[in-house]
């Protein structure tokens, strides 16, 4: 089996590759991309810089072809909306060209896509189900939809055998990272971690959908072996919490009392702190999983792995 | 005002060429494009021939920008099945190029698209209405829904001032015409009118949604003349009827008996015989209307204008 991992050098792709070798031993050959690829290569493991907006860049990374392609380069949705060509390119542009050169050079592949709840727009108060209609208010959202649009057509017609995955905004993500909205939702950890005070730009009693990166690796690689998932889209089951009761489990498993100051944003709300109850029965019923409660949540997020 | 038309060539585009000088007088320029332009131009329009899909013809044909652009170029749903590379190009990268270009040339620029009924996918027996989910069942209706997700953002942010409207098959189109799925909702107006035995394909009590050439140009007129549309996405109102009443009403209208021997062939009437009801309230409350009544349709649709 030949695997391509895109966006290796992400959150989220390091914490794949770091797994990757282990969780799927049948791999002939492993090759991760991305803009940058120091220090992302190790035994066993190809590594090529390109950018798969480039279709002669697609034409070399391809040959000879991918049994199965874990597609996680994006840029995210703030850099998006400000820089409205790199989005195009990066989000809806590349993802097209690759879906489509990775069913021509190996028709039938699985096809792993890092999709964002952002395709949903603002949701109102009920429960979230497959039935919920996708209204974007971001062109990262819109750019997303598009890409589970086609990859559910070239699946219905054997060109691919993809899944799409719509992931909350992934805890913890390194204090350091910028361009992502959601950054108080890991910066919460850190600095109460850290046993620093902690200025959240929204409320207390805002609620959040949460996944902690080992949680996504998961259920990628589950999404990975599924031999008949019967669906292209799912939506993978999360914990439905509010910020105070986040910020308690953190200072449960970390022993330091959390220091924060609630502010009361109300773009950052909407987007990211009006989230309402999801119904997971479907992804549920496929083996996907949550994280476990919200001390393992608040464990993984603070884990540092890989 | 400067107005462009694509895919002036085809049905629905020469039927709007035929009334558009006289419909918005406030023009000042009027350009029609498609892959073939002979026979298209006329006082004060002009033609230009060339490929949607190729940047640097984009680049040419809009110098210096328009207020106003019909986008209706694309393949019909049969052929970019089987062609897919052609249908990706023309019905996906081409609509997304030229959406991109105009609202950089013009931003806010009202931008008319000819979506269409497959982006629904395989109705059930429920009335249609704004909330009915979009499940498109070939390449063709993906490819349009994702046009539809990507003119929505674009208007929220400003870049354009999109109107995808969702047509079904029109009728009635030249009996020579291939490629169409659909052909013989025109077929059977045709037949009847000229006499002759036709054997229909599908089921004498199979749906279909109903609207004529004519309805169809209204449509796009009135799109383009909505102020504050407040929606992106129109179902424009059809006629629901099955095909002994439009045969009735053609037989009525051309005194000719309609000597049809009724088929069954199951895909044709799952994709098109099948429609349930439609609620097109949201439409009706702007201002779009349907062919009057079964008569008036199989009128307009042997009328023959332009």
């Amino acid at each position: 089996m030949r695997i391509l991992v895109t966006g290796a050098g992400g959150f989220l792709g390091r914490g794949l590759i770091a797994r990757i070798a282990d969780a799927l031993p049948q791999a002939r050959r492993i090759v991760l991309t991305d803009r940058v690829v120091e220090g992302l290569g190790g035994a066993g493991v190809d590594t090529i810089a390109g950018d798969l907006s480039d279709p002669a860049f697609r034409r070399a990374l391809l040959d000879p072809g991918f049994d199965l392609v874990f597609h996680l380069a994006s840029i995210p949705g703030s850099l998006a909306e400000r820089e409205q060509g790199l989005g195009l390119s990066v989000n809806l542009l590349a993802p097209i060209g690759l879906a489509e050169d990775v069913a021509a050079r190996q028709p039938g592949a699985r096809f792993v896509f890092a999709s964002s709840i952002a395709v949903y727009g603002n949701l109102g108060e009920d429960t979230v189900t497959g039935a919920t209609a996708c209204q974007p208010e971001l062109t990262y959202g819109a750019h997303k939809r598009m890409t589970e649009v086609l990859l559910s057509d070239m699946t219905r017609r054997g060109a691919l055998s993809a899944i799409s995955l719509r992931f909350p905004g992934l805890v913890a993500r390194p204090a350091t990272e910028s361009g992502h909205g959601s950054a108080f939702m890991s910066q919460i950890f850190h600095q109460i971690a850290a046993g620093t005070p902690y200025a959240c730009p929204i409320a207390a009693d805002s609620t959040c959908w949460w996944m902690s990166r080992p949680a996504a690796v998961e259920t990628l690689l589950w999404a990975a072996r599924l031999a008949d998932p019967g669906t292209t889209v799912v939506q993978p089951p999360v914990l439905h919490a509010d910020l105070t009761s986040v910020a308690a489990a953190t200072a449960r498993i970390t022993g330091q009392a959390a220091r924060i100051d609630w502010g009361n944003d109300p773009v950052l709300r909407q987007i990211f702190g009006a989230m309402p109850p999801l119904d997971a029965s479907p992804a549920l019923a496929l083996g996907f999983r949550a994280d476990a409660d919200l001390d393992a949540l608040a464990r993984a997020a603070l884990s540092g792995d890989p």
